[in-house]
Protein backbone atom coordinates (compact mmCIF):
# COMPACT_ATOMS: atom_id res chain seq x y z
CA UNK A 1 0.00 0.00 0.00
CA UNK A 2 1.60 3.28 -1.14
CA UNK A 3 0.94 6.79 1.20
CA UNK A 4 -2.40 7.80 0.87
CA UNK A 5 -1.80 11.04 -1.55
CA UNK A 6 -4.33 12.61 0.87
CA UNK A 7 -2.23 12.62 3.99
CA UNK A 8 0.46 13.75 1.80
CA UNK A 9 -1.73 16.54 0.47
CA UNK A 10 -2.73 16.79 4.49
CA UNK A 11 0.89 17.21 5.12
CA UNK A 12 1.62 19.92 3.08
CA UNK A 13 -1.40 21.66 3.92
CA UNK A 14 -0.29 21.63 7.65
CA UNK A 15 2.97 23.22 6.07
CA UNK A 16 1.47 26.12 4.52
CA UNK A 17 -0.84 26.80 7.38
CA UNK A 18 2.13 26.75 10.22
CA UNK A 19 4.10 28.79 7.46
CA UNK A 20 1.05 31.71 7.20
CA UNK A 21 0.94 31.61 11.07
CA UNK A 22 4.91 32.33 10.93
CA UNK A 23 4.49 34.90 8.68
CA UNK A 24 2.05 36.45 10.95
CA UNK A 25 4.11 36.33 14.11
CA UNK A 26 7.31 38.00 11.67
CA UNK A 27 4.67 41.39 10.73
CA UNK A 28 3.29 41.35 14.16
CA UNK A 29 6.13 41.30 16.11
CA UNK A 30 7.61 44.24 14.07
CA UNK A 31 4.81 45.95 14.28
CA UNK A 32 4.82 45.61 17.95
CA UNK A 33 8.07 47.01 17.99
CA UNK A 34 7.71 49.58 16.02
CA UNK A 35 4.10 51.13 17.22
CA UNK A 36 4.96 49.75 20.53
CA UNK A 37 1.79 47.42 20.67
CA UNK A 38 2.31 45.08 23.54
CA UNK A 39 -1.34 43.28 23.20
CA UNK A 40 0.30 42.40 19.69
CA UNK A 41 3.57 41.12 20.93
CA UNK A 42 1.65 39.11 23.45
CA UNK A 43 -0.44 37.38 20.70
CA UNK A 44 3.22 37.11 18.75
CA UNK A 45 4.10 34.95 22.20
CA UNK A 46 0.87 33.15 22.37
CA UNK A 47 1.58 31.99 18.86
CA UNK A 48 4.76 30.46 18.86
CA UNK A 49 2.89 27.77 21.79
CA UNK A 50 0.11 26.98 18.63
CA UNK A 51 3.34 26.78 16.35
CA UNK A 52 5.42 24.39 18.55
CA UNK A 53 1.93 22.44 18.90
CA UNK A 54 1.95 22.29 14.99
CA UNK A 55 5.54 20.94 14.77
CA UNK A 56 5.07 17.99 16.72
CA UNK A 57 1.87 16.79 15.20
CA UNK A 58 3.70 17.46 11.56
CA UNK A 59 6.26 14.96 12.72
CA UNK A 60 4.50 12.22 14.08
CA UNK A 61 2.05 12.47 10.52
CA UNK A 62 5.48 12.75 8.52
CA UNK A 63 7.02 9.40 10.66
CA UNK A 64 3.34 7.52 9.82
CA UNK A 65 3.71 8.20 6.11
CA UNK A 66 7.35 7.13 6.19
CA UNK A 67 6.34 3.61 7.58
CA UNK A 68 4.47 2.91 4.34
CA UNK A 69 6.32 1.62 1.19
CA UNK A 70 7.96 4.37 -0.97
CA UNK A 71 7.91 3.21 -4.31
CA UNK A 72 8.47 6.81 -5.96
CA UNK A 73 11.93 8.27 -4.54
CA UNK A 74 10.16 11.73 -4.99
CA UNK A 75 7.61 11.02 -2.54
CA UNK A 76 10.55 9.89 -0.55
CA UNK A 77 11.96 12.80 -0.87
CA UNK A 78 9.01 14.94 -0.17
CA UNK A 79 8.85 13.50 3.45
CA UNK A 80 12.32 13.59 4.22
CA UNK A 81 12.00 17.77 2.81
CA UNK A 82 8.93 17.86 5.30
CA UNK A 83 10.89 17.19 7.77
CA UNK A 84 13.07 19.70 7.38
CA UNK A 85 10.74 22.53 6.37
CA UNK A 86 8.79 21.80 9.34
CA UNK A 87 11.54 22.10 11.81
CA UNK A 88 12.66 25.49 9.97
CA UNK A 89 9.22 27.03 10.29
CA UNK A 90 8.93 26.05 14.30
CA UNK A 91 12.42 28.04 14.61
CA UNK A 92 11.35 30.89 12.73
CA UNK A 93 8.19 31.01 15.54
CA UNK A 94 10.86 31.03 17.80
CA UNK A 95 12.90 34.01 16.79
CA UNK A 96 9.99 35.81 15.82
CA UNK A 97 8.47 35.50 19.35
CA UNK A 98 11.84 36.47 20.91
CA UNK A 99 11.67 39.24 18.58
CA UNK A 100 8.07 40.11 20.15
CA UNK A 101 9.81 40.06 23.56
CA UNK A 102 12.09 42.49 23.33
CA UNK A 103 9.58 44.73 21.77
CA UNK A 104 8.38 43.94 24.71
CA UNK A 105 11.15 44.83 26.89
CA UNK A 106 12.06 48.10 24.55
CA UNK A 107 8.20 49.67 25.00
CA UNK A 108 9.40 50.73 28.75
CA UNK A 109 12.30 52.71 27.14
CA UNK A 110 12.62 55.75 24.69
CA UNK A 111 13.38 55.03 21.29
CA UNK A 112 17.58 54.63 20.36
CA UNK A 113 16.44 55.71 16.83
CA UNK A 114 13.56 56.11 14.17
CA UNK A 115 13.57 52.26 13.16
CA UNK A 116 13.96 52.29 9.11
CA UNK A 117 16.21 49.17 8.18
CA UNK A 118 14.56 47.07 10.43
CA UNK A 119 11.12 47.17 9.32
CA UNK A 120 12.99 46.66 6.07
CA UNK A 121 14.98 43.73 6.47
CA UNK A 122 11.21 42.31 8.36
CA UNK A 123 9.53 42.51 5.26
CA UNK A 124 12.14 41.41 3.34
CA UNK A 125 12.35 37.63 5.57
CA UNK A 126 8.99 37.81 5.51
CA UNK A 127 8.21 37.95 2.02
CA UNK A 128 11.57 35.27 1.83
CA UNK A 129 8.95 33.26 4.08
CA UNK A 130 6.31 33.56 1.73
CA UNK A 131 8.32 32.80 -1.47
CA UNK A 132 9.94 29.47 -0.28
CA UNK A 133 6.63 28.21 0.80
CA UNK A 134 4.99 29.32 -2.36
CA UNK A 135 8.24 27.18 -4.04
CA UNK A 136 7.88 24.01 -2.17
CA UNK A 137 3.51 23.86 -3.34
CA UNK A 138 4.29 24.71 -6.81
CA UNK A 139 7.67 22.75 -7.05
CA UNK A 140 8.78 26.03 -8.36
CA UNK A 141 12.77 25.89 -8.77
CA UNK A 142 13.04 29.05 -9.97
CA UNK A 143 11.34 30.99 -7.06
CA UNK A 144 13.54 28.90 -5.09
CA UNK A 145 16.49 30.28 -6.30
CA UNK A 146 15.06 33.59 -6.22
CA UNK A 147 14.71 33.34 -1.93
CA UNK A 148 18.56 32.33 -2.44
CA UNK A 149 19.36 35.54 -4.02
CA UNK A 150 17.34 37.47 -1.92
CA UNK A 151 19.21 36.56 1.08
CA UNK A 152 22.41 38.76 -0.01
CA UNK A 153 20.08 41.72 0.60
CA UNK A 154 19.38 40.67 4.32
CA UNK A 155 23.01 40.47 5.11
CA UNK A 156 23.43 44.05 3.25
CA UNK A 157 20.62 45.43 5.55
CA UNK A 158 22.33 43.63 8.76
CA UNK A 159 25.36 45.22 8.01
CA UNK A 160 24.23 48.63 7.67
CA UNK A 161 22.02 48.11 10.96
CA UNK A 162 25.06 46.71 13.09
CA UNK A 163 27.59 49.76 12.19
CA UNK A 164 24.95 52.28 12.73
CA UNK A 165 23.85 51.10 16.09
CA UNK A 166 27.88 49.97 17.27
CA UNK A 167 28.29 54.06 16.59
CA UNK A 168 25.40 54.57 18.65
CA UNK A 169 27.11 52.44 21.36
CA UNK A 170 30.09 53.74 20.96
CA UNK A 171 28.71 57.48 20.73
CA UNK A 172 26.30 57.38 23.55
CA UNK A 173 27.06 54.85 26.67
CA UNK A 174 23.15 55.40 27.79
CA UNK A 175 21.78 53.75 24.53
CA UNK A 176 24.00 50.53 25.21
CA UNK A 177 21.50 48.32 26.32
CA UNK A 178 18.79 49.50 23.82
CA UNK A 179 20.65 49.42 21.14
CA UNK A 180 21.89 46.07 21.73
CA UNK A 181 18.42 44.92 21.75
CA UNK A 182 17.88 46.22 18.12
CA UNK A 183 21.16 44.05 17.22
CA UNK A 184 19.28 41.00 18.51
CA UNK A 185 16.49 41.78 17.02
CA UNK A 186 17.86 42.01 13.43
CA UNK A 187 20.04 39.21 14.22
CA UNK A 188 16.73 36.91 14.82
CA UNK A 189 15.94 38.59 11.39
CA UNK A 190 18.61 37.38 9.51
CA UNK A 191 18.25 33.88 11.51
CA UNK A 192 14.29 33.64 10.33
CA UNK A 193 15.91 34.65 6.30
CA UNK A 194 18.69 31.56 6.52
CA UNK A 195 15.81 29.21 7.89
CA UNK A 196 13.63 30.54 4.88
CA UNK A 197 16.80 30.12 2.39
CA UNK A 198 16.93 26.57 4.03
CA UNK A 199 13.15 25.96 2.74
CA UNK A 200 14.31 27.00 -0.70
CA UNK A 201 17.19 24.32 -0.82
CA UNK A 202 15.17 21.87 0.11
CA UNK A 203 12.85 22.67 -2.49
CA UNK A 204 15.17 22.80 -5.11
CA UNK A 205 16.82 19.18 -3.94
CA UNK A 206 13.23 18.24 -3.81
CA UNK A 207 12.36 19.25 -7.44
CA UNK A 208 15.51 18.73 -8.97
CA UNK A 209 16.99 16.15 -6.64
CA UNK A 210 20.35 18.29 -6.00
CA UNK A 211 21.59 19.66 -3.07
CA UNK A 212 23.22 22.35 -2.90
CA UNK A 213 23.63 23.17 0.09
CA UNK A 214 26.97 24.48 1.17
CA UNK A 215 28.10 25.86 -2.38
CA UNK A 216 26.58 29.59 -1.66
CA UNK B 1 13.82 -6.55 2.52
CA UNK B 2 15.22 -4.87 5.31
CA UNK B 3 17.59 -2.44 5.78
CA UNK B 4 20.49 -3.78 6.39
CA UNK B 5 21.70 -3.64 10.12
CA UNK B 6 25.33 -2.66 8.71
CA UNK B 7 24.36 0.52 6.50
CA UNK B 8 22.44 1.33 10.08
CA UNK B 9 25.83 0.90 11.77
CA UNK B 10 27.52 2.89 9.28
CA UNK B 11 25.25 5.16 9.88
CA UNK B 12 25.35 5.88 13.29
CA UNK B 13 29.24 5.83 13.40
CA UNK B 14 29.43 8.25 10.59
CA UNK B 15 27.23 10.27 13.23
CA UNK B 16 29.84 9.73 15.95
CA UNK B 17 32.81 10.57 14.17
CA UNK B 18 31.05 14.42 12.45
CA UNK B 19 30.14 14.60 16.74
CA UNK B 20 33.92 14.39 17.38
CA UNK B 21 34.85 16.98 14.50
CA UNK B 22 32.66 19.04 16.20
CA UNK B 23 33.99 18.85 19.84
CA UNK B 24 37.58 19.39 18.41
CA UNK B 25 35.75 22.68 16.50
CA UNK B 26 34.19 23.69 19.33
CA UNK B 27 37.79 23.03 21.72
CA UNK B 28 39.96 24.72 19.32
CA UNK B 29 37.64 27.31 18.34
CA UNK B 30 37.69 28.47 22.06
CA UNK B 31 41.68 27.74 22.55
CA UNK B 32 42.63 29.96 19.09
CA UNK B 33 40.51 32.60 21.47
CA UNK B 34 42.08 32.34 24.73
CA UNK B 35 45.38 31.72 23.78
CA UNK B 36 45.94 34.04 20.02
CA UNK B 37 46.48 30.95 18.24
CA UNK B 38 45.37 31.95 14.30
CA UNK B 39 46.32 28.35 12.73
CA UNK B 40 44.44 26.48 15.36
CA UNK B 41 41.71 28.94 14.02
CA UNK B 42 41.88 28.68 10.82
CA UNK B 43 42.16 24.91 11.45
CA UNK B 44 38.25 25.39 12.73
CA UNK B 45 37.78 27.27 9.70
CA UNK B 46 39.10 24.24 7.18
CA UNK B 47 37.16 21.65 9.70
CA UNK B 48 33.26 23.16 8.82
CA UNK B 49 34.06 22.27 5.22
CA UNK B 50 34.52 18.66 5.93
CA UNK B 51 31.75 18.89 8.51
CA UNK B 52 29.55 20.46 6.12
CA UNK B 53 30.49 17.54 3.70
CA UNK B 54 29.72 14.75 5.75
CA UNK B 55 25.90 15.97 6.54
CA UNK B 56 25.25 16.25 2.57
CA UNK B 57 26.74 12.40 2.71
CA UNK B 58 25.13 11.45 5.93
CA UNK B 59 21.75 12.71 4.51
CA UNK B 60 22.06 10.95 0.93
CA UNK B 61 22.88 7.52 3.17
CA UNK B 62 19.74 8.14 5.37
CA UNK B 63 17.74 8.73 2.28
CA UNK B 64 18.88 5.78 1.00
CA UNK B 65 17.63 3.61 3.95
CA UNK B 66 14.43 5.08 4.15
CA UNK B 67 13.33 3.85 0.96
CA UNK B 68 13.70 0.14 2.33
CA UNK B 69 10.78 -1.03 4.07
CA UNK B 70 10.76 -0.33 7.66
CA UNK B 71 8.42 -2.66 9.99
CA UNK B 72 10.27 -2.01 12.72
CA UNK B 73 9.18 1.13 14.51
CA UNK B 74 12.33 1.97 16.18
CA UNK B 75 14.25 1.51 13.20
CA UNK B 76 12.10 4.34 11.63
CA UNK B 77 12.36 6.51 14.45
CA UNK B 78 16.08 5.88 14.37
CA UNK B 79 16.14 7.17 10.53
CA UNK B 80 14.05 10.79 11.38
CA UNK B 81 15.86 10.90 14.77
CA UNK B 82 19.34 10.86 12.31
CA UNK B 83 18.33 13.24 10.06
CA UNK B 84 17.85 15.87 12.68
CA UNK B 85 21.10 15.01 14.73
CA UNK B 86 22.99 15.42 11.53
CA UNK B 87 21.29 18.82 11.02
CA UNK B 88 21.89 19.77 14.69
CA UNK B 89 25.96 18.39 14.14
CA UNK B 90 26.29 20.52 10.69
CA UNK B 91 24.82 23.90 12.83
CA UNK B 92 26.86 23.15 15.87
CA UNK B 93 30.05 23.00 13.30
CA UNK B 94 29.08 26.16 12.05
CA UNK B 95 28.56 28.25 15.05
CA UNK B 96 32.15 26.74 15.98
CA UNK B 97 33.79 27.71 12.90
CA UNK B 98 31.97 31.68 13.43
CA UNK B 99 33.41 31.69 16.83
CA UNK B 100 37.27 30.49 15.38
CA UNK B 101 36.46 33.84 12.81
CA UNK B 102 35.78 35.80 15.55
CA UNK B 103 38.67 35.02 17.66
CA UNK B 104 40.99 35.44 14.31
CA UNK B 105 39.14 39.03 14.71
CA UNK B 106 39.69 39.74 18.34
CA UNK B 107 43.56 38.89 18.01
CA UNK B 108 44.80 42.39 16.23
CA UNK B 109 43.09 43.57 19.61
CA UNK B 110 44.23 44.30 22.76
CA UNK B 111 41.91 41.85 25.27
CA UNK B 112 38.46 43.58 26.76
CA UNK B 113 39.48 41.62 29.78
CA UNK B 114 40.61 38.20 30.89
CA UNK B 115 38.18 35.39 29.53
CA UNK B 116 36.96 33.21 32.28
CA UNK B 117 33.34 32.49 31.94
CA UNK B 118 33.46 32.18 28.15
CA UNK B 119 35.81 29.12 28.14
CA UNK B 120 33.69 27.73 30.82
CA UNK B 121 30.45 28.07 29.34
CA UNK B 122 32.36 26.44 25.71
CA UNK B 123 33.89 23.52 28.00
CA UNK B 124 30.19 23.05 29.18
CA UNK B 125 28.94 23.30 26.01
CA UNK B 126 31.53 20.99 24.69
CA UNK B 127 30.65 18.20 27.15
CA UNK B 128 27.17 18.51 26.32
CA UNK B 129 27.74 17.81 22.82
CA UNK B 130 30.07 14.59 23.92
CA UNK B 131 27.06 13.17 26.40
CA UNK B 132 24.68 13.70 24.24
CA UNK B 133 25.75 11.44 21.38
CA UNK B 134 26.85 8.98 23.48
CA UNK B 135 23.34 8.72 25.40
CA UNK B 136 22.49 8.76 21.65
CA UNK B 137 25.08 5.54 21.07
CA UNK B 138 24.43 3.90 23.78
CA UNK B 139 20.18 5.00 24.35
CA UNK B 140 20.75 6.18 27.48
CA UNK B 141 17.37 7.50 28.17
CA UNK B 142 19.46 9.24 31.62
CA UNK B 143 22.29 10.56 30.06
CA UNK B 144 20.09 12.24 27.65
CA UNK B 145 17.95 13.75 30.85
CA UNK B 146 21.48 14.98 32.18
CA UNK B 147 22.14 17.06 29.07
CA UNK B 148 18.94 18.80 29.32
CA UNK B 149 19.64 19.44 32.88
CA UNK B 150 22.98 21.29 31.90
CA UNK B 151 21.47 23.47 29.70
CA UNK B 152 20.89 25.88 32.49
CA UNK B 153 24.10 25.93 33.32
CA UNK B 154 24.58 27.06 29.86
CA UNK B 155 21.87 29.82 30.43
CA UNK B 156 23.45 31.00 33.91
CA UNK B 157 27.00 31.53 32.52
CA UNK B 158 25.15 33.46 29.38
CA UNK B 159 23.70 36.17 31.72
CA UNK B 160 26.89 36.78 33.35
CA UNK B 161 28.86 37.53 30.80
CA UNK B 162 26.35 39.37 29.49
CA UNK B 163 25.88 41.44 32.25
CA UNK B 164 29.45 42.17 32.27
CA UNK B 165 30.12 42.76 29.21
CA UNK B 166 27.66 45.26 28.22
CA UNK B 167 28.83 47.10 32.12
CA UNK B 168 32.54 47.13 29.82
CA UNK B 169 30.55 48.95 26.84
CA UNK B 170 28.65 51.31 29.38
CA UNK B 171 31.81 52.28 31.16
CA UNK B 172 34.63 52.19 28.23
CA UNK B 173 32.97 52.95 24.37
CA UNK B 174 36.56 51.72 23.42
CA UNK B 175 35.44 48.49 24.44
CA UNK B 176 32.11 48.43 22.67
CA UNK B 177 33.00 46.68 19.32
CA UNK B 178 35.14 44.29 21.32
CA UNK B 179 33.04 43.08 23.81
CA UNK B 180 29.74 42.76 21.18
CA UNK B 181 32.23 39.99 19.63
CA UNK B 182 32.76 38.24 22.79
CA UNK B 183 29.05 38.75 23.36
CA UNK B 184 28.44 37.06 19.76
CA UNK B 185 30.80 34.32 20.79
CA UNK B 186 28.70 33.73 24.17
CA UNK B 187 25.74 33.05 21.98
CA UNK B 188 27.17 30.81 19.63
CA UNK B 189 28.07 28.75 22.56
CA UNK B 190 24.24 29.28 23.72
CA UNK B 191 23.38 28.00 20.48
CA UNK B 192 25.49 24.78 20.50
CA UNK B 193 24.38 24.28 24.30
CA UNK B 194 21.00 24.30 22.39
CA UNK B 195 21.51 22.30 19.72
CA UNK B 196 22.80 19.66 21.81
CA UNK B 197 19.61 20.10 23.81
CA UNK B 198 17.55 19.32 20.61
CA UNK B 199 19.95 15.40 20.15
CA UNK B 200 18.79 14.57 23.91
CA UNK B 201 15.58 15.20 22.76
CA UNK B 202 15.81 13.34 20.09
CA UNK B 203 17.45 10.46 22.28
CA UNK B 204 14.45 10.46 24.73
CA UNK B 205 12.01 10.10 21.22
CA UNK B 206 14.27 7.22 19.69
CA UNK B 207 14.36 5.53 23.59
CA UNK B 208 11.05 6.06 24.79
CA UNK B 209 8.79 7.06 21.93
CA UNK B 210 7.85 10.31 23.93
CA UNK B 211 7.86 13.84 22.67
CA UNK B 212 9.61 16.10 24.81
CA UNK B 213 10.35 18.75 23.33
CA UNK B 214 8.67 22.87 23.83
CA UNK B 215 7.44 21.23 27.58
CA UNK B 216 10.68 22.65 29.50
Amino acid sequence: MQPQPALIEELQHRLLEMGGLVETAIHDSMQALARKESETARQVVALEAVINRMEVENDSLILSLLGQPHPDPVELRFLTVAIKINHDLERMGDLAANNAQRALALMLEPPVKPLIDIPRMAQLAEMMVGQSLDAFVKRDAELARAVLANDDGVDGLRDSIYSELVRFMQEDSETVSRALSLLFVARNLERIADHATNIAEDVLFLVEGIDVRHHA
